[in-house]
């Protein structure tokens, strides 16, 4: 019998969350029915929708209940396969969720080309975070030859993608992050300009970064940023909401006065859009377009990337705290056993 | 030399307009240049959206500067005409504002038919009102077979055409306004249900009005009816936002706590689209389109509407200061003088 390690939701925050909400336990899994196969994980995408998870309330998604798995996109080997469709040794595209190994349906996978791009970026540039970026602008965002673009995060998977995508496609973008690295970062991506929120002068170096207003804001942030961006909309600004990561942890509204008025008051005279998407919104025919272009793109050498790697299984948990705060730099990922297309981590590590 | 009677802008409100804010006042007229007319009014629209062009701040049109005439909608005789465009005795729709005569360049003038309609539908169903309803369902709200679409101020122009055209194209539609005998009207227009926004059990009423949710709420008035409609939009629900008529007397924001969060992430989770418009942002193709569909639906008896007609400019003001509480019934009009092809105000009155 094979045994997996898992991170289970051991109980739902209240605000932040903090370690005991997870638990790290040994499961035993079922043996391999037809159609099946067993999988070892390589890579676990930590990303911010997760949190949401986590409430029971409503949300785009079912909650995962207590003492479940916590969910998430990975890459994975397959061990063993009583599938024709994959065999052993292959690399796939998998949902099994922070833990060692999995027992899947074969259907419920994507094969990786381990020749096209480094297997991590599945779950990155050509994965969900990749799609969310493309569909967000492509869908809602759509921006014209000339027109100011902003993103925040912009050094995370999202971020990064949404500021080079829009690039290619004409936009002048500026790029918000925290602190100086994230910043000369920013400016290797290409952005136009690269804005770091936690300057004193964050608001009026904004101001400065878009003399002809902004067209589009792409939100996967809100909180502040979003407090900065909001005067400077443009008429017929496009506003794609596919995160608010800032605001996940609030156990209750802000303090007054209520700002919704003037944002639905915006929305009238300024005939903005505002939009909320997630990329599981949108199928097979967009995410086909979307792996053209982005394969292309990655191809001609016109993307860059960033990962931020954590190792062990063990370490999930705070790595995932840190994301909430923004302390990843790139798009984070948990290196769950050896990559065997590179041999990392070495054994010697 | 002509003169006009004029009602213009003698001071900015604080809040809600006062009488003091207007000045009624006797001007002279240009004699006639080449390619113009001159026009006598005989109905004057009034709407919401002048409301903010009393404010001085930024809106989707310039505000009006003080001492100049209010702005307004208006179907007109010609009584000379310097133009090969249009002989006396014509009816047409112009734009001269809160007066009762005015010299126009003839090009900014659009016939109209006494023959089709009631010239007086130029100002409702088949023109401004009826085209912001039209153009905000076809392309923002896209109402679905079988979807339940909510619109307050349904006895008004905007509202009555919207919950019409949206039960043409098969949605559910639940109407909101104030009192019994709108209610009444509600139900002539062929709403499925009708709600009294006054009544002690609004909220519980729509709540049992929309047992599937909402998916498309026409946004014309912002406040209670909002409030009431947002714990029920559905995921991937439209709000196209084309006037907040309770809020535009708003000095300030309400108190707290601040909502936009909340707003930002049921816009997120919930996937809403929320889209600022008004019908002047939409050109020709959509303007014949509009004409076309309507003016079939009215020649076949399918659409119903109702007019609230004040007698005289000297009671524009009050009666633009009860549309801003609602207390019109149907759209608003002042018959500035008399309407040719139905003699009325007969001269007895």
């Amino acid at each position: 019998m094979t045994h997996t390690t898992a991170v289970v939701l051991a109980s739902r925050p209240t605000g932040e969350p903090i370690h005991e909400n997870f638990r790290l336990e040994a499961r035993d899994l079922p043996a391999l029915e037809e159609g099946q196969v067993l999988l070892r994980t390589i890579y676990l995408s930590l990303d911010p929708y997760m949190r949401g998870r986590m409430n029971a309330g409503r949300s785009y998604a079912r909650a995962t209940e207590l003492g479940e798995v916590m969910e998430g996109g990975t890459v994975c080997e397959v061990l063993e396969s009583a599938s024709a469709m994959f065999a052993p040794g292959d690399i796939v595209l998998a949902h099994v969720g922070w833990q060692t190994h999995a027992v899947q349906n074969a259907d419920l996978l994507r094969a990786i080309d381990p020749g096209r791009a480094p297997i991590s970026t599945a779950l990155g540039i050509l994965g969900m975070p990749g799609f969310a970026a493309w569909v967000g602008l492509t869908e809602i965002g759509r921006p014209q030859p000339g027109e100011t673009l902003v993103v925040a995060a912009a050094t995370g998977p999202v971020g990064s993608m949404v500021g080079q995508i829009a690039r290619l496609q004409g936009a002048r973008t500026v790029g918000v992050a925290g602190g100086p690295d994230k910043v000369a970062w920013m400016r290797e991506l290409g952005f136009n300009a690269a804005l770091d929120h936690r300057a004193p002068t964050f608001v009026e170096d904004l101001g400065a970064a878009v003399p002809d207003g902004i067209d589009i804001y792409f939100e996967n942030v809100g909180g502040a940023v979003w407090e900065a961006v909001f005067p400077h909309l443009n008429d017929f600004a496009r506003v794609p909401v596919c995160g608010l990561v800032s605001q996940y942890n609030e156990t209750r509204p802000p303090a007054g006065p209520d700002r919704s008025h003037l944002l639905m008051s915006a929305i009238n005279t300024r005939r903005l859009l505002v939009r909320g998407f997630t990329q599981r919104d949108f199928g097979a025919t967009h995410y086909g377009r979307f792996q053209r272009d982005v394969s292309t793109w990655f191809a001609e050498g016109r993307l860059k990337y960033r990962e931020d790697v954590v190792e062990g299984i063990e370490n999930a948990v705070d790595a995932f705290l840190g994301l909430l705060e923004g302390r990843n730099f790139g798009k984070l990922l948990v290196r769950v056993s050896e990559d065997p297309t590179t041999g990392e981590p070495s054994t010697e590590a």
